[in-house]
């Protein structure tokens, strides 16, 4: 019989951490022992989530977690405060394995951690130490892993579509857009104006155009595919949906290359990813066909201006965006199947 | 290690039926087997539900499905066309068990079935054959039935709330109002101009009032748990939700009774029920945190009117109310853990 | 020609400061010439409000503000505040007279006050000398009125169906049962937690039952129109849309009296009422087609439980239910047609 | 006073013909004197659309209809059967003054039409004799024109937003890519599967990519700006809301200019339009801001690729993308005030 990893979650407030709880709480390999909250410490899960069984571990702060007794803990915190806490339990704990959701080791370079951030990295001697946690294209590195840093939600969709292409050269590395669609989980569950139902529903709008955080580490991940720097137009918008990330990216051929060809080496790439599909030549994915699972949808459509190409990538971004990954990366480090305890139909409708 | 079931799907191209396919798929008991459609039939899953993996099978008629190697048999066909089949199909597949979620065997009396469903009943003489597939009621029947037939979604959640008070004499079983409230997935996937996302969203209405033909199920089954005939209102509400169901029932204290006492008796009723929390007095229950569960929530509060009583029950109407019924119904026929292959943590958000 | 109205609006950064701003601009009669508000004081309108054009009056302080300038005040305060500030408005600018949309105006008597909002009433000494604002019952009245308190949202609907048949003693005063549902913007537009889109959107839940502060309202209200004391039991639902406010009632017919002799009644009672239609006997009311605009349905339905009855009326709640009906009684105070500057036709779909 | 125009809808039972009805009758100078349905003549147009009040004219069959009375019709009929039967009134009707909201005679060249409908143009001698309806390109036009061709909703957006920048050569007329999202209503009210609520809430995709119709009218207008011909990318997104569409234009600039120098050029074309806001360098813009009004708002960001610019604009698809710019074409024509009948704040939230 298979050893029960013994887990643990810090952020559990939040609603990546929650999704954890319900991936951990239905993985049949994992013992879910402890759950970490700042604000939140000293109340049952259910009180701040009420729709959780009251079985679950109560909201501890940090320094009262069993973390001497746990394989592997998944970090949900603030970037910023990330950095300064995990360091020093990968000391403290030689036994624990860390997955981390923020963004503190996400990025390489301390210099673009400074623009994306505004602020020093909180331990730049750190940086290339976390594993980035892009299932399908760093499996091997994270199954060896101590640390894993998660990708951002956008970051997922856009690289996922784009990394195998800039990878075979078939597309060109200057002058892509990503055009991205989210629902408002991303956002978070602090209270503020903008985010109320009434404020948000019916509505539609972009934001951060051209200064998005996400946008740094999309063009560190194209730029490693393409072995070339590269800046990338990217602009996210807000849709009234609670989950889902659909990311339009509008590329150039590169030369003498067509979109069958970009077809054939996404399908091939693919051929083996339990979570990703690639779709037929000019079907169209939907959010909706991931919403609640770890899939992620990929789709290509020839452009009506000559030399061009249309990409699009559908995730739930709580899933293959967030958690679902996350929980991937440790089926991954742990060597467990790649699809244990995640979901692989949608919730329809 | 336990054998495989080996199940099938009648009218696999609704909603019901793709949500029995998910949870069939992600059961580690079953094996899904066939998938039986009416006009789709020929095509794969996927060409009617695109969020379906390509391994799920393709969708056949009904005369073409391998019957004969079944275990268990869902079926998912409209109303009067179930009361012709079934029993057929019972008589001459001895090994088969049916779980129907139609509404043809839920009625004992076919006068009453002729009223609510403005047709006689197809079968009258199988009347009573079929086991009613509240699970947490009559878990024993289920276990040892051939035919189930699952509740009304509507029903579900009514009778679920309801039932414990009358069989307590906790209640008064004449005057019960119950006002519900649904999501639109109940209402199935055929085209309608009423149904569109233009008409429903941004707005709510009642329906089917004084006349909705669950009203007689659950006046069979209160009836049956009071130990008399009585008559309830009901309305029902379509609300701009894709799933999620909420009854506000509004109902007279018993003499001498008082709002504790009703709270008391719900309490140890579900004190064993895995999918059934009675909330603490004057807890509000939202259909959000059962959503993409088999959960139950019922809620009880002192009404200002004195010697009455306000008794709320939140279900995910494609999950407790349809396909996760059946399946936790499946779990008891077939002696696995009632919460086999069920979530038990809501989607959340 | 007529002469244009001077109004200003105190507390204009809420919901319903921004649909007074909209009707008061489009209204012929009108010059829009003071906003009030707190902590926005000082910006522009379009600051608080990007959907406003940029000739809207500034946000002020009341102190800065030119009442004595002003024909009409509407007034949009927090209950408590409201009671404090207007009684001297009133004295201090005799040619002013205000529409109050707070709640401290609305009752009557102290006791009561005190027990629906937990505070001694501000200005007990005021009580009675608002006028009741529900436009087609005390019309007369709000025509001379300095000082008019407009109704709840929830027991605009309420009322308005009710009212007609109590007076005419077609029902009974005993046992009212008003199960009402609304969409969000009614929790106006302060940052919580409960009413993020996430949190809101695909989900459905009762709140406050049994202690809502609408519940005393309607109580007092229905009682005059009784002509005796009642208690309602009233239960409010939150949907998941951002305008619209459904009351479902239930209602013993009054000895002898037929579900027809109530339709006539209502029919006859609204005969020439501009914003309120009587449905065909049985026909549904829907929030949809009240959206964006100033119209009330009501309809009629028997209930299946004989001797009962059950009514609907369906509003939008910033319309009828706030700042539409406030304008209304502004044309009833000033001797415009009733509907002048209201719109008349829901803005579909 | 000024006379009042007689006004009638040919394809009144669709979205924009209920647009139209619900602001011709709040337009002070209009008397709506016939409406002209199909498969809906006999009915009251209460039937067919509940909301509206029962004084508005019934659906009549074309024949049927008063057509040597009225000063304008309206014409919402589908593209191909438009083309047939508005020559023939206008040849009949030598007072009659037409408004199309169809594709028509949007379109000059029959190939084009052909390439863009699947169809021969059904009127192809009438190419060229219809005026393009983009009120604030072609007001001078449009004023004296006996038939108008109101442009499509993504038309609308695109073009506002584009052309300015084209005529003044401060882009370049190739490459440029235009990403757009609507609500539903945009799809009309056809009972379709893909269309119903449970399908389109809480998802999120693109269609018709590479092939929508309305790329050939954007190019067309684009191309005349531009004094070219040229090519666009059109990606059109389906988005759960009812009204408004956004879209998300990526551009590069023309040599030697500056993000600033286009903001100008946009403040300085649009400073004398009434229904078009420019915002603020880099404020992004909302569709919740212009929902149930004629405005439109446009908004320019600086692109994270050198060279390039995003150009942002929202409409409501309904009104300025169809029945609102309708009427301002009528207003032109007709010399009244641009502005009159059309309400000018959102209608908000």
């Amino acid at each position: 019989m298979t050893k029960m990893l013994n887990a643990g979650i810090l952020g559990a407030s939040g609603y990546t951490g929650a999704e954890l709880i319900r991936l951990l709480d239905q993985h049949p390999h994992v013992a879910l022992r402890a759950l970490g909250a700042h604000s939140n410490a000293g109340q049952a899960a259910q009180a701040v989530f009420p729709h959780l069984p009251d079985d679950i571990p109560m909201l501890q702060k940090l320094e009262d977690m069993p973390l001497a007794d746990l394989d592997v803990l998944f970090a949900g915190l603030p970037h910023g405060t990330t950095g300064n806490i995990l360091p020093e339990l990968l000391q403290q704990y030689p036994g624990l394995r860390i997955i981390d959701l923020s963004a503190d080791f996400r990025l390489d370079d301390p210099n673009i951690y400074q623009e994306a951030y505004d602020a020093p990295h909180p331990a730049p001697e750190m940086l290339g130490e976390g594993i980035y946690g892009l299932s399908e294209i760093y499996a091997d590195s994270i199954a060896d892993a101590r640390l894993v840093a998660c990708p951002g939600c956008y970051c997922t969709a856009a690289n996922l579509s784009l990394i195998p292409l800039l990878q075979n050269k078939l597309i060109q590395s200057q002058d892509i857009i990503i055009d991205a669609k989210s629902g408002t989980s991303g956002a978070g569950r602090a209270a503020k104006t903008n985010l109320l139902f009434t404020e948000v529903n019916q509505g539609l709008n972009a934001y951060s155009i051209g200064k998005h955080r996400h946008m740094w580490e999309i063009e560190q991940e194209l730029g490693k595919a393409a072995g070339a720097t590269l800046k990338v137009s990217f602009t996210p918008h807000l849709v009234p949906i609670n989950r889902g990330i659909l990311s339009t990216s509008y590329v150039h051929l590169a030369e003498g290359k067509t979109v069958n060809d970009l077809h054939i080496a996404l399908q091939e790439f693919y051929a083996e990813a339990a979570f990703v599909r690639v779709l037929e030549l000019e079907q169209s994915p939907k959010t909706q066909n991931v919403f609640g699972s770890n899939n992620t949808e990929i789709a290509l459509f020839p452009d009506r201006i000559e030399g061009r190409a249309i990409i699009l990538c559908a995730i739930d971004n709580l899933l293959k965006g967030a958690s679902g990954q996350a929980v991937q990366n440790m089926n991954i480090m742990f060597n467990f199947p790649e699809t244990t305890g995640l979901n692989r139909i949608a919730l329809y409708p």
